[in-house]
């Protein structure tokens, strides 16, 4: 069991053939033509090192983000930036939820660093509630939220977030708040903690291109804080180069690709909902029990107890996520990626044929 | 003053064009065609996630190294690696020889380690002596060696890197031998540790694609080692995709192509015999001090007391490797690389400008 989704060649080697893929949650529109471009021109110069200091990098990034360039600090996607976090956590306890994204146990735990669980129920779709503030205590070294969550799609709820930080900073505890599916929200202004990062030194944002820009395969990612003593520390707490400069240019040139954004943001928005209705309505026919929770974002989350749900999709080219392996989560919780409107069409129509 | 040659962005603010960039020492004739296709191929799939378990790649690196693909744990470049040993290393102290490649200490002093010096002799060559083994001792958690040494392009004698190998296993040591540029010698196979992999336990050895095939903007580096759970910590030990797709596909092509070495490599040791034997002869006509050293891959070292030498062949449009940061070093160290011969025309043609 894998402990993350895009197993293609696993897939390959167990089915004979390519997966339509929806165990991973990128953009669907797929790498901007523009970054593309900006990717394979860098490509005729590989021999290069990428610049050390990601100068026009950090640029871009400041500006898309609304911070200085000097609060920015790029990675090898936004798992880099989590395992150069857990390094500066380093023995300390920390508080995540359950479930979330695999990666910050395994950094924090590579650290040294004992996990602390916030249990997120199924009685109450998995939002984090006000319980949450009692766990942040003064021994932590840091608490993790995946906002939206991952596997979920569910937000924190605005107050309670403010709230969660206010509480950190007050117990000298960093706030790491990993927004890498923020842009994919209805309103992702609402939901960002960027306009705090000035008045709170303790509060570090992760983000990626990954997901946003379908940067998968290039990789990058971005920490965003405005204490420059942790913001330096980031910088040196892993290797140097970490951005390849393929990356670079295709981060750079991405940024400046505003229509790219519009264009594939609408069409998922249309898609999410089509989606959720259509499943809904689908697992309906069925005698089993079903349930959608959250699925704010780029991705759907859901309970069936069809049994063998997963690999009958998979004998049909489907690859959904199997949940399973998330802490807190059960046999029966999927997530699935929203598509292009043909892929969705086949994942409705493979779901439709196992019922 | 930077830790690291390539500064071309930097060269750009201060110098207004583009350098001949002579301060990193990667394979000359450029990313392999085949390798840039390859890259390219996958560009056009950027959207998807590279193969968590890099299995073609590693099948690959395997092959090419001539051990079982079990061994390999690939990287972000032999960078990526240096820093997941390090992680390994953690807390105890570690011996490194001065001077040598920077990101060692960068990555141990992370991680805890204190660093221990073995001081390399400009009277011997800085070549390593025998007295390096009495310095290995059990309290070490490793001992790290660049063969070919970097910056100075010089050898361990293999009667004595043997016995060093030795003296580590008997110790309970950690080597760690970087062999990033044995590819570039004149006999990679007399130099390298591989073949003692599979009885020596405690060898890590590093190698990168970088170099050898001009990847450095793609990134893509190894480790090898026979001990399965020291190749699973070093798996662990590290975040989920560190190598993108792009270099994972552009790298297994490399490999595959024999042909791009053999010719590049015919014609850096026909460059770096021209490159040496000029050098000198210019550099004797100048009233100054000079001396080079070791110099068997594919870069040169040397002394030269000419006031300004690095900045007054920056002015002229020409970047070399300034070594005075490196521990052990002073001002007056240069490293050079060896690249095309029209490319090295112009080097020379600039330092008899300056002489």
């Amino acid at each position: 069991m894998l402990t993350h989704g895009g197993d293609r060649i696993g897939f390959r080697e167990t089915y004979g053939r390519e997966p339509l893929d929806f165990s991973v949650n990128v953009n669907p529109a797929g790498l901007p033509p523009s970054a593309r471009q900006a990717a394979a021109k860098a490509l005729s110069h590989g021999e290069r090192y990428p610049d050390m200091r990601y100068r026009r990098l950090c640029r871009a990034l400041g500006q898309h983000c609304g911070v200085p360039e000097g609060c920015v600090t790029p990675g090898n996607g936004a798992a880099d930036l989590i395992w150069r976090i857990a390094a500066l956590v380093r023995g300390k306890p920390a508080l995540l939820t359950a479930p979330t994204f695999s990666e910050y146990e395994a950094a924090l735990s590579a650290f040294g660093c004992r996990i602390r669980r916030f249990q997120l129920l199924r009685e109450t779709g998995f939002s984090v509630t006000e319980d949450f503030l009692s766990r942040i205590t003064a021994d932590l070294g840091a608490v993790f939220l995946c906002n939206p969550n991952n596997p979920t799609g569910r937000t924190v709820e605005r107050a309670l977030l403010l709230r969660i930080l206010e509480r950190c900073r007050d117990c000298g505890v960093l706030l790491c708040v990993d927004e890498c599916f923020n842009g994919f929200l209805e309103e992702p202004a609402a939901h960002s903690l960027r306009g705090q990062l000035e008045r709170y030194g303790n509060l570090i944002l992760i983000g990626a291109l990954t997901k946003l820009y379908a940067m998968a395969g290039l990789r990058l990612g971005y920490a965003l804080c405005f204490d420059p003593e942790m913001t330096e520390k980031l910088w040196a707490q892993g290797q140097s180069w970490p951005v390849s400069a393929m990356a670079e240019a295709a981060g750079t040139a991405a940024l400046a690709d505003s229509a790219y954004l519009e264009r594939s943001l609408a069409l998922l928005r249309l898609e999410r909902g089509r989606m959720k209705r259509e499943l809904e309505a689908v697992f309906r026919e069925s005698p089993y029990p079903f349930e959608l929770y959250g699925g704010e974002a780029n991705y759907l989350f859901f309970h069936t107890e069809i049994p063998d749900f997963g690999s009958r999709l998979a004998e049909r080219g489907i690859l959904v996520r199997d949940c399973r392996t998330y802490p807190g989560l059960e046999e029966g919780d999927y997530r699935t990626a929203v598509r292009l409107p043909a892929e969705n069409d086949r994942l409705l129509a493979a779901v439709r044929e196992l019922i």
